[in-house]
């Protein structure tokens, strides 16, 4: 045992992965050989768990079976519909709504309590059908939150376009559907971070996918991880409120030693290769609504905190905008992180137990010494 | 950046802590100064819970209030029981059905969620909260799956007596609260195990204790960490439904290469101290029942896994046959370690963030170059 002190264990080397790479100082992102920039123009969020799940990309034929197989268990069973619906009527906090009802998904999962916990066959099927349900319970709890029905998945649509029309009961065009398709493939993986990282740890007790899953979402929550793309939004929103020049304000906050959202890394030393790639498509979304206002408020942001503290945006930067300039509910956007993420969480798991070792590190204890310590029976306290 | 990779992050220090500490050689578990054999024997489960979370053994002034405000908070909001309901009418995995009922309680949780997550007050008062529940929430499932109605709480029973309470309907003798109190005792902590970590991960994006504790539980369910004991006990039943000697039965156990559950522990070399104090307990059940029947078969498998393989048995090696003779349901014997153990991951938690640093390693990347890998759209492939 060595008697440093790896506290949050940066630069530890935890696992072996061959699914994703992160060169920080290129600023480049890659899943399994490809980078991120080809994926994300070539490749729709469904071939790209394919590559994360099987290894490769799939072929037509593959593909097309993958994506029917998901498409066909869209469905949530009433009982966890019922849980959703008291959780959006009780205004439950959406991450926290979907950390409940993916928790419960396992109540009627077919996959068997007994199966042996590390079959691949098996948690392949079972990370699927999560993943195929969790737009469904994500739109659901929108749509009762605001007095509205749930709307039944279509499964004619694929992944990114069915849960916009499960969120607004409206078949999205498709320059919305390819926004958020690409979207969902850049959030698909990014080596071990925090959320990841916690799905491991869950699984390495020869746990369930559902546990793990569970874990990790209830980690993304957390405004140090997938919290963030809301915390931005929330700030560019409060600078559109004040009316400040957005150059006014990010001095100001500065100054006043507040931190920014959505800026620096513990990865990436430049700008983060997603970030480039959504700052181009809040620009577009901005020019098709006639207005560039979130956008230019962004990049000048962005260019001076560059300048002055060379911090560089990261994704949940440019996330934020974009999902804003869709119109979608701004305390939906890490549930949205999630709905992608869960891709990289399920193919971590399967690799990381195919050779498992339970994570088990240990604390230097700082406590009394039980040398120096006499017990009292509470009479005599 | 090292580049040893430390799978199971064996030996890796993550944090300091002040709650506990193992010698692995000399067979010694310390709470805050405090030896396990003096708390089994001189405090109760709420004693220990105050001595975690609030550093010091309390008075009777300080136990008598603070075991008041926790027996006030054990009912379990309708809505949450509703849920409960259908998930124990589905025959849902007891440990799944705790993940999501302990999830669903931040539903109706008092404290905004927009409070500040490393208050110290709020997430003590909170994590009481949760700690009162899950005695409810375990004994409700378990009654309900049988076709029996819940037991509501009572305020003017002890934590341990309480939950033995609702899980009968019956209050239960001296001696089988005593029993059951001080296997809550010895289960409330032990260093970073594989559950606080997760909790620790989780907490460490700066998400909610409620998002840590059901990441916790679901680490706990694996056979690798709480799971265990129900192995053990299922493992006992085998040998005695096969009315075998347990001697022939170990024997032929180890010539299969059969792992035996209960037996060694990455931290501990000698016997697991919590399994000698609970090893006499399940004697003296034994006694009072007149047979001697499970203990016998526990010590007799115990020497010989010492004498042929130098293991040790663990605490789940004789919470197995302590809760099998006090009538308690297999299956709830996990839920049971949570019971407990949600002490320790509250009081990790607490701790850790109060100094936060998000915990996030990494992994090596041994997959395809992108050098060497050519991306081809659909069409092409």
């Amino acid at each position: 045992m060595s008697d440093d002190l790896k506290k949050g264990l940066e630069g530890v080397l935890v696992a072996e992965s061959g699914l994703s790479v992160i060169d920080g100082d290129a600023g480049e992102l890659v899943y399994r050989g490809y980078t991120i920039e080809d994926l994300a123009t070539g490749a729709s969020y469904e071939e790209v768990l394919y590559l994360l799940w099987y290894g490769h990309l799939p072929d037509s034929d593959e593909l097309e079976a993958f994506a029917s197989e998901m498409a066909a268990e869209r469905e949530v069973d009433e009982a966890v519909l019922a849980t959703v619906r008291k959780m959006a009527e009780a205004d439950e906090n959406p991450m926290a709504a979907l950390r409940t009802a993916v928790s419960m998904l396992s109540t009627t999962d077919p996959a068997s309590e007994d199966a042996d916990p590390t079959d691949e066959e098996m948690n392949l099927a079972r990370g699927r059908r999560i993943t195929a349900k969790i737009p469904t319970i994500v739109a659901a709890f929108t749509r009762i939150r605001n007095g509205d029905d749930p709307v039944a998945p279509r499964a004619d649509l694929g992944h990114a376009q069915n849960f916009l029309y499960m969120l607004n009961d409206k078949v999205p065009d498709d320059v919305l559907a390819d926004v958020f398709d690409q979207a969902l493939v850049l959030h698909a993986d990014h080596g071990i971070n925090a959320s990841t990282f916690s799905a491991v740890v869950t699984a390495s007790t020869l746990s369930d996918l559902h546990s793990a899953v569970t874990a990790a979402i209830g980690t993304l929550k957390g405004p140090l991880h997938g919290g963030a793309n809301q915390d931005v939004m929330e700030m560019l929103k409060e600078v559109d409120d004040a009316a400040m020049d957005p150059l006014d304000w990010v001095k100001d906050a500065l100054d006043s030693g507040r931190r920014v959202s959505g800026f620096g890394h513990r990865v990436y030393n430049v700008k983060d290769p997603r970030a480039k790639i959504l700052g181009e498509r809040s620009k577009e979304l901005g020019e098709a609504a006639g207005s560039l206002k979130w956008y230019e408020m962004s990049t000048t942001i962005e260019e001076y905190l560059m300048e002055q503290k060379g911090l560089a945006p990261n994704v949940d930067f440019y996330s934020a905008s974009t999902y804003y300039q869709m119109g979608i509910p701004i305390d939906i956007y890490t549930p949205i992180f999630a709905m992608s993420r869960v891709g990289g969480w399920v193919a971590h798991v399967i690799e990381y137990i195919e050779d498992n070792r339970l994570i088990r590190p240990r604390a230097r204890y700082i406590g009394p010494d039980p040398s120096e310590t006499t017990f009292a029976a509470l009479s005599e306290r």
